[in-house]
């Protein structure tokens, strides 16, 4: 079930992280993330904006002390002189740090993997898709929700015509950790998340609803035409938005509503998304990734699973654990290392970045601008109190 | 558990019916409803616009063949003059003869009940309004949906405050009888609701959009301010919508999602409703009607379950069967007319009209108006291309 | 959808009841049952032990008050001796009278419907099937859960060999209403069946243990060939069974495990069947009994839903309403009447009593005759700690 | 949330494994388990019997490859003497090796991990058990499941009186993978598994029965005093066991029924644990393992789930994601060599073994030894035809 992957003993690949010190939630799930796979190693490090922060955690990960900087700026410029230079970076700093994390690497000719938001603006996303594609280099930014096997098969069954054409998207993301004033409460994740400084023009649509657009696009591959939004600031004082309602029309002539949320009282990561075709439907939950609900015209609805034979190979590619033993938010994540590090293993040995076929599939630069893009229409309409607005386009190159 | 609604034996009330003779669907059940709580026995009726057709199932019904009528009017005037007139009028036809039958039926000082929809337009909705009120009779609009006991407990604990102030509300009513051209395949139903001339100006909207706008008025109080909607027709050659999404705002500062389709396959009668407010949330699914999941912040999502001792007095008035013995449609359908017939028995012995309590508690003509407006604005935001319009107000006099 | 089921109008048959007064819980539940069909009307009956209440009872339903009898015997006497005499008795008054009023009827030649259980032992139970025969009289025993139409489907599943063969059985019929000393706080239905004068030998088996015995007999035609039981009594100073476990193997050569408790804290009436073939498995739960789950090997788990075209013609047939529109024990407990009405009227044109079709499917005399059986089994076995004994066969004849 | 576990740099634990080469289900998987936590590194191994496969494995893992050996003796022999021998072994090779393994490496006073089934009979599990008492060493048995945090959840509960007096416990593990005769279409694990010279004198008891009796007691600490096993064998030509019924007594007065199967249909991995007590009940599935359902009599069901505040401490400290961001196996597993690590590094700074608190916790020989009791008693009752026969007893030293 659960094979090795490396390519090879002494070949394994390295990288280094920028953020992930003491009392980061997403840096070490990054870390474990790859550890999973045993694809890569870590090898260098900005932890923290702290140096001795920063070298405690290299300490605990058994990392040369000589490989810990006290700023990305200095990382990027010494591991571009090695001879042993890491062959990837990991982006897990502060968002509002990313575009020029990421960039100074970019410039030394480092592939990237990157949190979400890849940007604050759109410009920003435009020079890293930009710079990216003329460095060569591999960016992934990490969706992670795409790396469920079951959202795999969502998109087989999508593309593959099983539900014939797509007529409406129901997708929606709630939760309720900001229900009441946790900025006040000494939560940081609040403080920055509802502050414009670090989070640019949106919370509730930049960090969840993204995710809803990223996921419905991964999935259908439909690009959205026009969109109207309703950003609603539910709590007092809170000057981002905290709720929003979207409607959407896509280029093929489907309808959609995406919802996201983080004042639903209940909720805790409830990303869902329902999608209708004219054959067809399917349902998937985040908080029950394992399962896939199918329904076909006439037919009783019926419940796929992780794990079984009856699953298409992309489905069945990314599962490392028999039926019935559930995987979750970790492998998933892992899955879109274990991709990314085939694709960095192949273009080591080959020089050609495309096409990457599925088992090298991960999200990467141009959903990241795409998702910048989605944000920005979002605040536009919603500024224009919902008027229907024209959907960003981001072209690959 | 279940008891003996009756007042006394020779007092029983008398009904008549418009519509429900053979190959009808609803008629049968307002009869059947009506029969589970042995209030009210049917003395008269004009079944079809076929007299024979009407007299087969007066004699199915053992009633005096005299007083089977051809015509609605004839039926009002010559009920209206005997002296063991019957106490109200049940309007099951075809719906857009529900306005003028209902009219008649009042103008002879009948109490009437309707199906939904209560007429094609709001002039006519007005008319009936104003004209139950000037008669002095009870007028019920049936939403069979708020008869169940799960949908007063909603009701109860909004109302009550439990939930904090309410911010957001989320609700759907999906099906997929219509995803394919089922009007050219013989089925009847689809023929007229697909129809404008029987129809009126919405199919989707009108026929179960409705349902969700009374719902959430029913369980919140909340008022409509504005409201934009985007109607879609996506089975070719179909004149009305089969979809909808409406993003809403109420007059208290909240914001709501609806979602009516007709094309969502795998979708049978999905009517769910979500309400969020400060301090809790509330979730009730019609196909799961005797469930109602109550989320409070902070602590583990609980399951309400009808039948239970720890519910509220109008979730347990309304209840016939103990726990764990599913009560379904019928039972709700059926506690809209048990209430009916306790006020209107009240009425008989009082002369008074309101105010109703929890126990005559029932959808009225108002609700039936609301719910004729609700459909006008829809289709005037679509038609705006989805602009924002202020919603219609319904005044109860 | 749902349809008049009268045969014509005059000749609609006629029926008495025993119990059912003031108070009583399941007598209304078998006239609401009955009404919803409109196939037969009550027109006589002894309500109650105290014939003022009885008396009550006619004036709520309308019944010449001098068909109101003070006893049962009366009632049997003189009914058989009106030209206008009743079709069938309903038996529904206290369990241990079950027997001599049913016997009674019989030998007045009356059709009989009894509540269950049938008789408090099985000599009883074996005179009342040799009664029916010999008076040549229809006999049913409401095993309500079997109405169910989705009960009917899994039957016609495991009987058309959509599981191939029987390999296993597990069910069980879980509730929490004697967790506590109820029959001390006032509660009427604890007193009785925790009182072995009314209930018999057992509590817990006699009054849910049979529902799995006959369920599991009535969707598999399984016989049981041997069972070992343990039966417990958890609540001190009660001294019938409130708890009980129960190994069977079959005459075909599966295994099962029955379940019956009366203490299960939380469970309100969990009647849950599962069967396992060596191709497929069916899952079918009371409290949600439009459902019923299709495993089939090396497939998704399908879920079949009442009211759908995919069904077979015998789950179709008990249907009223469309999918989606929860049906739910009324409508099965009135299924059954449905069923013996059909069967009745055949008989009063043809005489002859079988084969009984799928139409006229209901539980009969021998299914109550077999469920004493299995309860003094049950008790046996226990009361040899466990030892495994032969099962009592009941012969039709 | 997540946090890096280790005790400082260079002091970091370090192990061998025997078994998890080339083809290995489990091995990986324990691998994967001890790397999320980083708190040990694997410094060598006898991965396969075959010397080359365990260098291609030892290469992957970028292991010494004079630490690499052909056999478990050898690697104990010399481990043993080298002056940075490892801490602890990992035995997971086939399941007949498991005794002989193990009792190698406590000779030389290693500690030691093994996974289930300890032994292939008792004799041989008292002698681990002796054993590593005389030689004060830990040893882990690897019962997966007891590491899911709502499973800390529920012993909480249970063990803090919440259910109140424990009365009964209702049990499975049902799979289908063995419901066709898989031995013979070339799947290995079924091959051993039904073999009797690799997997004893049960398949299904041994193989998933031993996880019920193991997750029953460690939820609540309730001893079985007797039992009464059904065995059956449903595949043609298969010797060992594939399903199994057993009711059980426990020393306080509790009732329960345990259901393992490996031929029902449409099951997965369906470990289902259901504790009922006087006061409270709560029901846990292990393929939705975030949750936990709890019970109290009167009140709704809570659905507690895992990352919530308002669970116990023993819940939370298990817990690496926030709530609804799914964990799973790999997550529960890791949990359990979480806390084998704190203990023994504990253990090396102060030398003592005992008590272990709630952050050392892990299901260790004295479990496994209990489930070897629990599989011959099985057989036993079963050979007796069912008979309830008296529980092994293991003490503790």
């Amino acid at each position: 079930m659960i094979e090795s992957r490396n390519i090879g003993g002494q070949s394994r690949l390295t990288y280094g992280q920028i953020g992930g010190g003491p009392g980061s939630f997403i840096g070490p799930v990054h870390r474990a993330a790859i550890a999973m796979n045993n694809q890569a190693r870590i090898v260098s490090g900005c932890f923290s904006q702290n140096l001795e922060k920063s070298k405690e955690t290299a300490r605990e990960l058994d990392i040369d002390l000589n490989r810990v900087y006290s700023s990305y700026e200095e990382m990027a410029q010494k591991e571009a002189l090695r001879k042993d230079r890491m062959d990837f970076v990991v982006v897990s700093g502060p968002n509002h740090m990313h575009y020029e994390t990421a960039k100074s690497f970019l410039e030394k000719d480092f592939h990237v993997v990157c949190e979400k938001p890849l940007s604050l603006d759109l410009t920003q996303a435009k020079t890293l898709l930009k710079l990216s594609k003329e460095r060569k280099r591999l960016f992934m930014v990490t969706y992670t929700y795409t790396g469920y096997p079951m959202v795999r098969e969502a998109r087989h069954l999508v593309r593959s015509g099983k539900l014939g054409e797509i007529r409406l998207v129901v997708a929606e993301y709630a939760q309720d950790w900001l229900a009441e004033k946790a900025e006040e409460s000494g939560n940081r994740q609040a403080q920055w998340r509802t502050d414009p400084r670090y989070a640019g023009i949106s919370c509730c649509v930049g960090d969840i609803g993204t995710h809803i657009e990223n996921m419905v696009h991964y999935i259908t591959g439909l690009e959205i035409k026009r969109l109207s939004a309703r950003l609603d600031t539910f709590v007092k004082g809170r000057s981002l938005d905290d709720n929003a309602f979207i409607l959407l029309t896509y280029e093929n002539g489907a309808s959609g509503s995406y919802w996201a949320s983080q004042v639903a009282v209940g909720k805790e990561n409830g990303l869902v998304v329902r999608i209708y075709g004219t054959k067809g439907a399917i349902e998937w939950e985040q908080e029950n990734p394992n399962e896939l609900r199918l329904s076909l015209l006439g037919a009783p609805q019926a419940i796929l699973r992780r794990g079984n034979g009856y699953l298409s190979a992309p489905a069945k590619s990314l599962t490392r654990l028999p039926s019935g033993h559930p995987e979750g938010y970790f492998e998933a994540f892992s899955n879109l290392y274990r991709n990314f590090c085939v694709a960095l293993t192949r273009f080591e040995e080959t020089g050609t970045l495309e096409p990457r076929g599925e088992a090298e599939d991960f999200t990467d630069v141009l959903d990241g601008a795409r998702g910048i893009g989605f944000v920005e229409d979002c605040v536009k309409s919603s500024r224009l109190e919902g008027a229907w607005v024209d959907a960003t386009k981001i072209s690959e190159g």
